[in-house]
């Protein structure tokens, strides 16, 4: 088992971009448990900017980094279609690796990467939504039976503002960049694989469609037990990212809905109003990625596996491909 | 005790105006406890075009009313400064009698009221606040002890939209038009009766001003037991008729607020926006002159004695004195 | 065309049940509109007993009201499966009719239905949801682009309390029952006719599995112009009458959400209480009932059709009939 | 005046209790823009033991700090009573100074306070409620005319959990430790200084009471242009830390509210529930602390004087005083 040589556990991390930004934002505040040591990006004006002013080293190849005994973890947060290819080798190296999902572009990258690190070092597939203090909070006390026997779960995910069409292109599609999450979340909650899915999707956006991706999609899935769930997703919500879960049981309804920016609301001859909802995912889900690279960092510190297991993350997958599918031909895709 | 002379309660109403037409709604919804026999206005076309479309009489004279041994009760809703005008010979004449508040502009026509209706006849003077689900509701589970020892109570009070030049001009000023309701829900909360009240008043509306009248006012209130109380009311809401009350105990919080008149919300670019709240008392208060005109009919039916005592009808007239004294003058006035 | 012969409608009220009670209610509100002359009730006590208390003639047999030229309009409020006996007759004897869904158990009988409507008497079958004064103003202000392109809607019904038994025998099953309601407002919001279907049906209540039935379902609706819609739907909420709808367009959202009963809430050391939605249907729906009869009696009145069309009412049952379809084959149908 | 002598800002914080934890938070935060250098605290081993931990140096007397040129600033943060004692002397050392208020126990303090800061170096004495973002937000448009013309505030505090009895000895009473933090938002809201302030206060805890402090207090206000304004108080609420206000204008409200610690809701047969607020000033003016942090360092950075003027800081002192005045006196004091 991998377990950080210090009080401290070293830090590497590849990708300075979008994802790149929250978890450096997550290791100033978590800077008691982890030092960064090396920062790796494809842009080597950004790296050598970056490590001057937070005082480590900039790697022009990957390999250093995992090369240094004092790094324990390397953080991957490259983009999407590069997470296997930086992710295999660190396990290789014996790193304890912390990546936001997808793990790999198949089934295949996914079992070898799990294979990579029976050593024992902790791979953790962050879907992040499960670190969120409302998701968290809304699964503990289903699962703690405050509403009884779970019957229905929706989740709803909207995307503000639109990804860029450069993102988009490696994004692999609605289902597996977004819908994934929404999988995980339901399947999550009512502690079961489904055997049904059924889906519809849409596009609405000429260059959504010119990629052959949607920007519309509603999941539908039946759980042995008897549960259902539904999921509906966007891509482009006009009032800010909407994220929503909403279960039923038969002794009551939780739900975690969204946090308007400020408590400040406004009565006029017009009706009520109030703050608009957080903007997209770095601020709604700051403190999840907070919570994430904390629950990382114990994993590392204290040589224990990952929460999100190597089927979970398989099941996802296969999930999201069974709902593109049966968005495309319009059947019902048995499990 | 006047006690109604068949199983439905014969009544006579004075009054087809603004407060007529509340009373009207709410005897066709409780049709089956009471019959509309007379009805009176100083509008000799408007009384008798009601009287024929309703079925009932029309009395050119209050007496003829009075005169008839089938009438077991009155209804005044005719002007405010007229009250007393016809509660008290209606008392006299053995009637049971229900009218808003005030039932007179002095604590002596008060109290020559009080002793008309000796007899047993019961004498029904409404605070219709005391009648609304939602306040009616607060003040049970306040009493009830699920907040624990009351401490504070804020009582806000908004017109909309401003009363007319008219009816403002023989209303009594706010402090005996409107701030007395406030006063009798706070006191009726906390159980006792003031010790001490501070009051400041302004008017911003020039035609208020004229009428050495104020359009807002703040009251405190000091009670024996420790509890405090303030009361902020206006004459001009913008937003709709704002009637909301928060009672502070040592062990939680209990607030009645406003209701939207829709349940329909909408997320936008902007913020999230509900709907307005209603605008006007006959709409808000809906519900709350039936479940007062009920109980009057069940005081009648039963012969009990009216839920608002002699004493808490002097009282909040005593009160409403001591608030525009204490405005006026600027000094605490001691009770 | 059927007008009716004096300023108010003359009205029949068959059944006086569960339904029944509600139209009496409306009626008692509406009574400057409408007269009612007979009400027909199998329960011959029932029926004598009540036409005393209200002051109308009871039937023996409905043929007596409908040979009676006073009667204008018939409300059919007798149990779900005799609907189309009450409606044919009193269609062909020239009468307007009221009648909640189903108008009939087949589309056969809807199509005879409409054609014995065909000499222009109103035919309102009513789908009260769309009178419900929240769920009116989402679709006006959906349909006036408030939120711009509508892209997706999600419907929720969940039943309090459980129907009892005696009726979900008759009831016709949950798609035909409760789905149908939800059904008809999603393709009134969207404005299109939907091509697939896909739905997942469940039941955890034994009563209910035992008369093959279902206590829970989803519905996934994929429209021509790309919208998508999900259904959800239980028989046994916990917490109340669950009954909303989100319509989600590219500028925006809007949602119609549930009522709580009173405006009361308390802060306490566990957090922040509000009151319990409305219970049950006749509460929730009292406003919408009585909107619904005006809506009726106006057409009546101006010989005006009803709101809702012959293809509507007939496009609800198809649909229903295949979510239940999806449900039992678990295969996606198209239309 | 007294502008950072380097990009970053060189800080000294003295004192490391209640008050320094959340300024060491911010000062983590705010990394990029100041660094701390020393500390100083009476508990030598704290101040040891957090120097070693934090990089920095650990001043055995407050004067080692003051000597360094290095220290640009100097964070006051301990005991409320010594505030002058450390202000000061950092002051006359030419120290730009942050302290939360008080910023001494008596006008003649804080008078020789802003002429030790005549040189032009930023004495910023915080009420750390204009900088929390809800706040800040209503009070911007409120100014921006988005309610018309300001008629009335409410502003509520509530502590919670109580403080201890060691706190209360030497906080100042309720009305210098609480209440005027509600005095300096109402004052800043209406733009004008009060000409009259009654006040009401009472005591149910005995250690209070033993104290002759006061744990609830309620305050009125009349402003020259006719605003009046409400302030209610109490050190014991038992739902968590209560922090609220209320603005009305002629055109409509602006509230800024509490903040539930989730967005998890429950819905059950007893109604609907909502999470707790935030339970105290740490967690719930996390974000004001924070605010206040980076707009001192703009003002050390750019040498701009605080935005808290002397004029300020007096009438929120002096305005305290009249308020105790009033409520020890049962008297209108006039300003």
């Amino acid at each position: 088992m991998t377990i950080a040589t210090s009080a401290t556990v070293g830090v590497a991390l590849f990708g300075l971009g979008r994802a790149g930004s929250f978890h450096i934002q997550s290791l100033g505040l978590a800077a008691e448990e982890a030092q960064l040591r090396w920062v790796f990006d494809v842009d080597a004006e950004k790296r050598s900017a970056f490590a001057r002013r937070a005082g480590c080293r900039a790697a022009a190849d990957p390999r250093e980094a995992l090369a240094d005994p004092a790094v324990d973890a390397v953080i991957v947060a490259t983009p999407t279609q590069t997470h296997f290819g930086h992710v295999f080798p660190a396990l290789e190296a014996g790193k304890a690796v912390l990546t936001e999902k997808p793990l790999g572009v198949s089934i295949e990258e996914i079992d070898r990467c799990f294979a990579a690190a029976a050593a024992g070092q902790p791979l953790f597939v962050a879907f992040q939504r499960r670190f969120d203090p409302s998701f968290a909070e809304l699964v503990d006390r289903a699962h703690a039976g405050e509403i009884g026997k779970l019957q229905f779960v929706r989740s709803v995910s909207r995307d503000s503002p639109v990804p860029s069409l450069e993102y988009l292109r490696t994004s692999g599609g609605i289902f597996h960049d977004c819908v994934v999450h929404d999988l995980d979340m339901v399947c999550q909650i009512i502690g079961e694989n489904p055997t049904r899915v059924a889906a519809f999707a849409s596009n609405f956006l000429p260059e959504i469609r010119a990629l052959d991706d949607f920007d519309n999609a509603t999941v539908s899935l039946a759980f042995p037990g008897g549960a259902l769930a539904t999921i509906d997703v966007s891509r482009a919500s006009a009032f800010g990212y909407d994220q929503r879960i909403e279960v039923f049981g038969d002794a009551g309804m939780i739900e975690a809905g969204n946090r308007p920016r400020t408590s400040v609301t406004r009565a006029s001859s017009e009706g009520n109003f109030g703050a608009r909802i957080d903007h997209s995912f770095p601020t709604r889900y700051r403190d999840a990625y907070l919570a994430e690279l904390r629950a990382f960092l114990a994993c590392v510190r204290d040589g224990k596996p990952a929460p999100i297991s190597h089927a979970q993350v398989r099941l996802n997958h296969q999930l999201a491909d069974a709902a593109e599918e049966s968005a495309r031909t319009n059947r019902v895709v048995f499990l």
